[in-house]
């Protein structure tokens, strides 16, 4: 299998490590904007380097990326840049005739009138109004394959096939316990998108109502998450599990909660009443007279970057799924999930838990699709695809995953 | 009196209005970088005009102020600007020969290792190493004659001279119920002021331990603010008041708490522990590539100018010193307050009334001063002089003062 990857940051950096040790992999092109970006991941890879090589490309330009499928021979493009890159790179794919796995989905925009209420342009919209063209060109776009979605999504449907008769509820939730070494606060996810995800209005899937939204924050509880990590406020937030899960899996309410704990969603309030949050410029002093930024990016500008504190960073990071239904007549609730400690990703790969935990699943899922595991057409989620084959190989990879029964 | 006003722009503005009403003024020169708004101040005066003029005039500029000063022949210079151009303006005046006044003094800066225990630069040092100068130039340097400081000072002497024989505690407090129709948050004073204010080390004065400084935000308490404002969380800021009364007036302790309430403590926290308090440049992408801001500067880009918010505003606000001490043998403690309606700083004045209980302070004693009620020279507190003519002048001009013995 050839791969054509775009975006050498944190996650696709993991990809090329985690991708290495596999020989389903015949050559991954590693593709970034700044090409340096892309040569340091590809000599990092040491013994393995051969199958890799880099190339500058700008995800934003579809021409730009078609030609570069075509001209490498690629079966698939893996999408490992930030939502903004999703809609150009997905027609490139679906222009090249390859197929296309990402692990965010194109960008949603409220509701005009009713933004905490009613969707309005919801979170992969933009992608599922091209499901015919893919499935006419018999081509697998499979979307939201990193840990959430991804991961979560494979929980979801494996619930559904073999633990429930009947679902009432499937609840993603996300929490950690890291702390970096030297920060007060130090966000170990990007805090651009971090805003982005819970600043917009949070979409819940009701079986009778469909998709609708709530104002930010709503909801919240306190969820205790395995393996040490604990109780952490979560709230709901904006995710790909809401609205992918209820197109393939059967259940009468889907929400996803971010474990963000009570300090950053205090935070969060704060940037967001003060207007930080926002990327409308604004009109501030600059060295030669005033200049236009986005307060978000200033916020952004003012914190550590998070793919840079792997080393300073202790603690373990959760993705899980919570289901809560009905097997052999009684009620059943079971919490399945994936634990992730930062020691033992910097230790084993270099990389840092959080963007190590997004990278293996689309590896995984090449590794299915190469092997003629997972096959299909058109638009998928991961709960489209048969759930055991790609939870085995996740325990094959060294990184199991767990049950839970709750009472 | 010849006054040149430096500083064209909110505190500045009711200065004028207030000023204008008063006979001892011959003529005051209202000074800006920005000559637009200085002929704006003037233009409002209406029938008064013919006493005001306007003139474009660069604050850090200290050889352009002194040829000001002596072009106009001006006994004395007002500063209304921020309290980074003290230094300039102060040095001005001493060269041209005239008498000076401001309401904020020269800045400090943090002690290099104990920043939180010991003083490093204090308010105002920068001006009392001169005082030897002025006290040769037989001129008056008045520091620190807004409200707080200025009238906050001349409670504590009055109370010194005619209500206490002997003072435990002096503390300045500061409390309001201001709020800004249509907005969630709007300070009513500059944020940007407010986070330098608030964000240094507060500073506190005992007898046995001199000055010394704390944690920022330390000893919360709630204080009873009077005519309805009522409870408000105060926290100790670094203030002149600290700075100035010990050195008149004899008190076991002096602090300042400023009443910002849980919720603005709350948000400058988070601005702090975010960094985007700091104003140290950061890089972020602008129109055509990188440019520098402070994070400072888009905070305050962010929020709406309080100058403007004057008619949106519905409320009061406190000024106010807490003694607390021994007359006759027996405890007393009392609180001597002035408080102003912005409802009718705006019908009266045209002006917000945080803006215009700072501006009347500098004109009331600018006509003392002209009557020959306050001399001195050297560089000195409002507690070096009389507090009773300041007192009933402050009454005659219609914004009367008052005392609550506490129990």
């Amino acid at each position: 299998m050839r791969v054509l990857l775009v975006g050498a940051g944190g996650v696709g950096t993991a990809v090329t490590r985690i991708a290495a040790r596999r020989d389903f992999l015949t050559h991954m092109i590693v593709a970034d904007y700044d090409l340096s970006r892309a040569e340091a991941a590809v000599a990092a890879l040491g013994e393995h380097e051969g199958r890799f090589s880099a190339r500058r490309l700008d995800a934003s330009d579809e021409a730009a990326v078609r030609r570069a499928l075509v001209e490498e021979s690629c079966d698939v493009l893996l999408n490992a840049t930030d939502p903004r890159f999703v809609m150009p790179l997905f027609q490139a794919a679906l222009a090249a005739g390859t197929h296309y796995l990402d692990m965010a989905m194109s960008l949603s925009s409220p509701h005009g009138t009713h933004p905490y209420e009613r969707c309005g342009v919801k979170l992969g919209d933009g992608q599922f109004e091209l499901a015919a063209e893919w499935e006419r060109s018999d081509r697998l776009a499979l979307v939201g394959i990193g840990v959430e979605p991804g991961l979560s999504d494979v929980f979801a449907r494996y619930a559904a096939d073999e633990l429930f008769d009947e679902i009432e509820e499937i609840g993603i939730r996300d929490g950690a316990n890291l702390t970096v070494e030297g920060y007060d606060f130090a966000p170990s996810f990007s805090i651009w998108t971090t805003i982005e995800e819970c600043l917009n209005p949070p979409v819940v899937y009701e079986k009778e109502r469909g998709w609708f939204t709530t104002a930010p924050f709503s909801e919240p509880e306190v969820f205790d998450f395995p393996e040490g990590i604990g109780p952490v406020e979560c709230v709901n937030v904006e995710h790909e599990e809401v609205l992918l899960i209820p197109r393939w899996v059967d259940a009468r309410r889907v929400t996803f909660k971010y474990g963000l704990g009570d300090d950053f969603i205090a935070k969060l309030k704060v940037l967001h009443e003060l207007g930080l949050d926002s990327t409308a410029e604004v009109t501030v002093p600059g060295r030669n007279g005033p200049v236009q930024v986005s307060p978000r990016d200033v916020v952004a500008a003012c914190l550590p970057d998070p793919a840079t504190l792997g080393d300073r960073m202790t603690g373990k990071t959760c993705a899980g799924t919570w289901v809560k239904g009905v097997k052999d007549g009684a009620a059943r609730e079971v919490f399945l999930y994936h634990v992730v400690d930062n020691q033992w990703t910097m230790r084993e790969y270099g990389s840092q838990a959080v963007v190590w935990q997004t990278a293996i699943n689309p590896v995984i899922a090449l590794e299915l699709i190469a092997g003629g595991v997972w096959t299909g057409s058109g638009v998928l989620g991961p709960e489209a695809l048969p759930p055991r084959p790609f939870l085995d190989l996740l325990n094959a990879y060294g990184a199991p995953w767990g049950l839970r029964e709750e009472n």
